[in-house]
């Protein structure tokens, strides 16, 4: 029988943020290609049989390169089998599973799409962080803080990001949160402007920064993964950060 | 014992997209608080025993204030209950859980948040519709329709979001689009920009309608609720969209 790949959202944290397709899909595969950010919790719920094969992306270290993970997909298809590639958060929030897909499309490989819970959402929601709030936004943009050459994304037009959102969700944003910082103060936010930094979001070591536009060029060693945001919604953190240790000691989530 | 409220994303469509961690809540609850887009194949998972309350907020039809269903959500946690408060997609996406989660924090009750798949990223998924890829954008923004006052949003400026993401995807906002087509089409989006419409997304009734800015103006009977994409990812559509009649068939997802 002919191969097929399901491109599956881990979502940002532990077992109990997988949709249930995403656990029956680990369930049935007859390999995992997983990316770094999908957590060993996940992985462990595979059966014992199950084939790992480690194709992480991860921000300055070294890392399989797109069309090679690609590529490992449709021969794995084609040799029939059952192909789960798993990827941390949502495939299609800054995943590239659009290009994942595209290329098992053209390649004639059957595939379906699993979404996960994406980590600039149901991450920040373990933080207290709602992304939209009827007291302070109407909008909410996300982008990535890096483009594929691992620079600031130049096509960026940082003056209307500034005044489309109250609230923006940045992705992979650490490194060049300062040059990202000092775009949106000369664009007319605030220096004042709340940054809220989460990094592991979602498992037990999550951690929280929080800080101010004009501070950030300060930090030193944020942990990654992170995501971080820009706006208001910093202020419902003191009622909403409803994630404390006893729940952290929980591995499901 | 004191009672507690999860605040619960069901996801967009049908069970196979709720979590693990929602699963289980539908097992152990004690009372169901669910909105009009909870599917009822999922309300079928919990127990028969288990109360179900329809507090359920739809545009154009009755529906309880928000401040009722929150007094509900206490009271119900005062008399003991493990309630499990369950709306479609994601709570924090333009779906009023930062308020539930803010009042319920003021009244000291016990409470936590499991994150859904927002329609907005998932549901499009079904639709093969990437939110983000690297070809076409760096950023996307996701905006409501409508205000509390039912209409468009007066605080969003226009001119900023047309420039600050090529992707933007909208929440019920299919009453007054043909007014977002316009002030998007005057703030320099181009006329013959795609528009595609998803209604139902991820259930087996999905449809999907592709048009321009320009012709929205003349769309009758959309069926809701629908997400709305503005940009250029229905060009990835015909490679994309795998959610085929075999697999609508299944009630799973």
């Amino acid at each position: 029988a002919p191969g097929t790949v399901w491109l599956v959202g881990a979502g940002p944290g532990g077992p109990g943020l997988l949709t249930l397709l995403a656990y029956r899909a680990l369930g049935e595969a007859d390999v995992v290609v997983h990316d770094a950010l999908v957590s060993p919790a996940i992985l462990d719920l595979a059966p014992a049989h199950v084939e790992r094969i480690h194709a992480g992306k991860r921000g300055g270290k070294p890392s399989p390169k797109q069309a090679d993970i690609t590529i490992r997909l449709i021969d794995l298809a084609r040799a029939g089998k059952k192909v789960l590639r798993l990827k941390g958060g949502d495939p299609f929030m800054f995943g590239r599973g659009g290009e994942e897909a595209g290329e098992l499309s053209r390649a004639g490989i059957p595939f379906r799409i699993v979404p996960g819970i994406s980590s600039g959402l149901g991450g920040l929601a373990y933080a207290g962080l709602p992304v939209t709030h009827r007291d302070t936004n109407h909008t909410v943009l996300f982008l990535t803080g890096h483009d594929e050459t691992g620079t600031v994304p130049s096509a960026v037009d940082w003056p209307a990001v500034s005044a489309a959102a109250p609230v923006l969700v940045m992705f992979m944003a650490v490194k060049h949160l300062p040059i990202i910082a000092e775009r949106l103060r000369a664009a007319g936010r605030p220096q004042h402007e709340p940054v809220t930094i989460v990094s592991h979001a979602a498992t037990p070591g999550q951690s929280v920064i929080e800080t101010t536009l004009e501070r950030v060029a300060l930090l030193e060693d944020v942990p990654t993964p992170a995501i971080i945001v820009v706006g208001p919604v910093d202020a419902h953190r003191a009622n909403l950060d409803w994630y404390r240790a006893e729940l952290r000691s929980h591995v499901f989530g």
